[in-house]
C-alpha cells in the first residue's frame, strides 16, 4: 500500500473537518487519545467566557442564571444519547473511582441478601481497588471474587449481589459482550455494574438494549473532556428510587437550599450527586461531549475500525521482523477503539518511539498500546505511524532506552 | 461618618491592589465570597495557557512534564501554609462532602472499639449528610449523636469515635475554640474532624498547634479556586500510616503505574487521593490560593475585621429602623468572615437588595447574611452598601420581593 492510498481515504473521510476543531500538538503522531484525548479548541474559549464572564461578572448568581447548578444533570442527558441511556438516567460528577463506589454500595442496598461482589483479574486496578475500600468496611460483610474473564459464567450464582465489568479492556481493547453477559446475571438476580471507560465515544453502547442496571465511565478519553474531567454515573430508571446513596452529600438533597438537618434523597438520578458541582471541569466535558455528539458514534466507529485495521495490517507486513505480536482482537467486532502489542522490550520501545513523535504508552509488563481516536486520527497518519516504527526498530534506537525510567511512578 | 473617612481608610489599606487582580462584576457591590470568590484574571491566563500548551501540545506527557500528576499535593502544600499544616499532611481533591467521608471512616479506623460519631444541629448540612449515609452503611454500627452546640461537652465520652465540627458557623459566622474543644475530645480519646469551609484564607488556622486530627475544606470560597473548585482533606502525620483509605482508587496507590491487582496504600498523603486529579479545577484553585499566599492571612484578617466591625456600626446606626437584628457575634474575635442579620422577611430583602446590586445572601428561614472578602472589598465599599440598604428599606422596594421564587431549588 502506498501513502497515496491513505491520502485518497482522507480526502473521502466524512469526518475530516473535525480535526480541525483541535488544537494539533506539533510533530506528534498522537495514538493516546484513549487515555487523555485531545484538546478541542472550543474548550478554550468557552472556559475564557466562563472565567470572565459568568464567574467573574455573574458570579453567585450565574449557578441559577447559567445553570451551572444543573450542568451535572444536563450533561448527563448529552452522554446518555451516547450509551443508549435515557433522559435523567446518567449524571457527570466526580471521579470514575468514586462512581463505582456509588454504584458498588447501591447494589448492596438492592441485593441485601447477598454480599459478593464478582469481578475479573483484567478489569482496570481502580475497578478492583474500590471493591476492596468496600470489602474492608461494610456492613454484610462483603466478599470480592475475582476471577479470570473466561470463568465468569462458573461464579455467576445466588450469592452474588453484583457483577463489576469493563467492558473494554484497558490493555488489549477486547469488548465484551454486554447483552450477553447482562441477562446471564440477570437469570442469576445479579446486578451488573459496566465500567464504560474505554467504550464512551468509542464504540456503540445501548445500556437499556441490554435491560443494564448501573455504569460508570470516564469523561477524560474519548469524549476529550481535558486532564482529570468528571465521570458520569448511570442508574437505570427502575433502580434508582430504590437507593438510599450512601455518599450522600447536599448536591443530592431534595430541596438542598433549605439546609435541613435529615438527608432526603432527590428524586431520580439528582440524588446520585453528591458535592458541589465542578464547573470549570463539567464545562470542558461538555465542550468534548458536543463533539461528539456532532461526530455521531456510529460514524467514529466507522472510520476507527477502517484505521485500526489498516494499522494492524501494515504493522503485520513491515514491521513482522521485530518481535511484535498483536494483543487485541483481530476480528474487528471484538475490537474497540485501540490496538496493542506486545513487545519483549515494550517499555523501551514505546520511549523510543516517543522520541520520534510516535506517542502511544505502554501498559505493564510488555504491552505497546496505541489508542486510535478517528476524531483526530488521519489515515496517512497510520501510514507515517508504522513507517516511523519501522525506522525506529531498524535503527536500534529502542535499545538507547532500555534503562529509562517511567516518569508516571 | 462621612464617606471620605472611607476613602482614606482605602487609600492606606496595604491591600489595595489585590482588588485589581479580581475581574470587577460591574454595578456590584459583592458580599458573597464567602460562598463563591470572585474570578482572579490569572486564573483566565493560566487557564488558556494550560489547555493550549499543556494539553493541546503536551497531551499525556503533561502528567509528568507539568507535574500534573502532583498537582494535588503541590496545592495542598500551599494551602498546608494557611492552616498551620506542614508539607505532606494535605492533598486538594474532590469535594468536601467526600473528603468528610475519607476522615469519617478513616476515625472509625482509628477508634475501632468506638462507634458514635458527634455533630451539631448547626452544622452545615452536608456535614450531617455524610453522617448520615455513613450510619447507613458501615460495618459496626455506627451511630450519630446530633446536639446543640452548647451541650457538646456534655456528649464527650468513651463511646465517641470522632467529633465533626465546623470552624465557622455557615449562618452567624461564630468561631468555635479549635485549641480548647480538640483538647477537650483527646482527653476522651475522640478524634475530631475541623470543617474548614468557611475558614480557610479568611481566619488564621493553626492545626498542628492544636494537634488537630483531620480537616477538610472548600476551594471556592474564600480561596477563590472557582465554582465547585476541589476541596482539601488535612489527615495529621501521626494518623496517615494507621489508614488503609475506604475509598481506595488508584491514585492513592504506591504504584499506580504498575497496575497491580491489589491495592497497597501510597505512603503519607497520597493515599487519601482517590480518582485522577481534576487537573483543570485544580489549575484554577492554585491561581486563588497563590493570591491569598501573597497577601497574607494575617493581614487579610486585620482588613477583615475593621471592614466588618465598620460594617455592623453602621448598619446598626443608620438601619436601626428596619427591624434588622445582628445574629454574628458582636465580639470581633469570636465573628469571621461574615455578617449576619435577622430580619422577618430576609429572604424578600435580600432579593431586593441584590436588584439594587448588593449581592449577599440568604440563609432560611431568616438570615440576611454578607460576606466581606478583604481581597477585593473596600471601606468606601461599606459605606455604599449600608447607603443603598437604607434606600432599599425606606422605600419598601423589598416588599416587592415577598413572593419570589428562590432561584437555588
Amino acid at each position: 500500500m502506498e501513502k497515496k492510498y491513505f491520502i485518497e481515504m482522507d480526502k473521502k473521510d466524512p469526518l475530516k473537518e473535525f480535526r480541525n476543531h483541535f488544537f494539533l500538538p506539533k510533530n506528534t503522531i498522537y495514538f493516546d487519545g484513549n487515555s487523555l484525548g485531545m484538546a478541542p479548541k472550543i474548550t478554550k474559549k468557552r472556559m475564557e467566557h466562563v472565567i470572565r464572564k459568568e464567574w467573574g461578572q455573574g458570579l453567585i448568581r450565574s449557578w441559577a442564571d447559567e445553570e451551572w447548578g444543573i450542568s451535572g444533570q444536563r450533561i448527563g442527558n448529552k452522554i446518555s444519547k451516547l450509551i443508549g441511556a435515557n433522559d435523567g438516567e446518567v449524571i457527570a460528577a466526580d471521579s470514575t473511582s468514586i462512581n463505582i463506589y456509588k454504584a458498588l454500595t447501591a447494589t448492596i442496598q438492592c441485593n441485601q441478601n447477598r454480599n459478593i461482589i464478582l469481578s475479573t483479574n483484567d478489569n482496570f486496578p481502580t475497578d478492583l481497588y474500590m471493591m476492596q475500600g468496600l470489602q474492608s468496611f461494610s456492613p454484610n460483610e462483603v466478599k470480592n471474587k475475582i476471577v479470570n474473564k473466561d470463568e465468569i459464567d462458573k461464579y455467576l450464582d445466588e450469592r452474588v449481589a453484583a457483577l463489576l465489568l469493563t467492558e473494554v479492556d484497558y490493555k488489549t481493547g477486547e469488548i465484551l459482550s454486554m447483552s450477553e453477559i447482562t441477562k446471564k446475571a440477570h437469570d442469576k438476580g445479579i446486578l451488573v455494574i459496566w465500567d464504560l471507560s474505554h467504550s464512551v465515544g468509542s464504540i456503540p453502547v445501548d445500556l437499556n438494549k441490554c435491560a443494564a442496571d448501573f455504569a460508570v465511565g470516564c469523561g477524560y478519553k474519548f469524549l476529550n473532556g481535558g486532564p482529570g474531567a468528571p465521570a458520569f454515573l448511570f442508574v437505570a430508571k427502575k433502580h434508582q428510587e430504590k437507593i438510599r446513596p450512601i455518599l450522600s452529600g447536599w448536591m443530592g438533597h431534595k430541596n438542598p437550599f433549605d439546609f435541613s438537618i435529615e438527608y432526603k434523597p432527590a428524586d431520580g438520578i439528582d440524588r446520585f450527586l453528591c458535592g458541589t458541582p465542578p464547573l470549570l471541569g463539567l464545562i470542558a466535558l461538555e465542550c468534548g461531549v458536543d463533539l461528539i455528539l456532532k461526530a455521531k458514534v456510529s460514524r467514529l466507529r466507522q472510520k476507527a475500525v477502517k484505521l485500526s485495521s489498516l494499522f494492524i495490517e501494515l504493522m503485520e507486513s513491515m514491521c513482522s521482523e521485530f518481535d511484535f505480536k498483536l494483543v487485541s482482537p483481530r476480528d474487528e467486532n471484538r475490537r474497540a477503539g485501540h490496538v496493542s502489542f506486545m513487545h519483549h522490550s515494550g517499555f523501551a520501545v514505546s520511549r523510543a518511539l516517543a522520541s520520534k513523535g510516535i506517542v502511544g504508552d505502554f501498559r505493564a509488563p510488555n504491552i505497546v498500546r496505541f489508542g486510535i481516536a478517528p476524531m483526530y486520527t488521519r489515515f496517512q497518519d497510520i501510514f507515517d505511524a508504522v513507517n516511523i516504527i519501522r525506522e525506529t526498530m531498524q535503527s536500534d534506537l529502542w535499545k538507547n532506552h532500555e534503562n529509562d525510567i517511567s516518569p508516571y511512578t
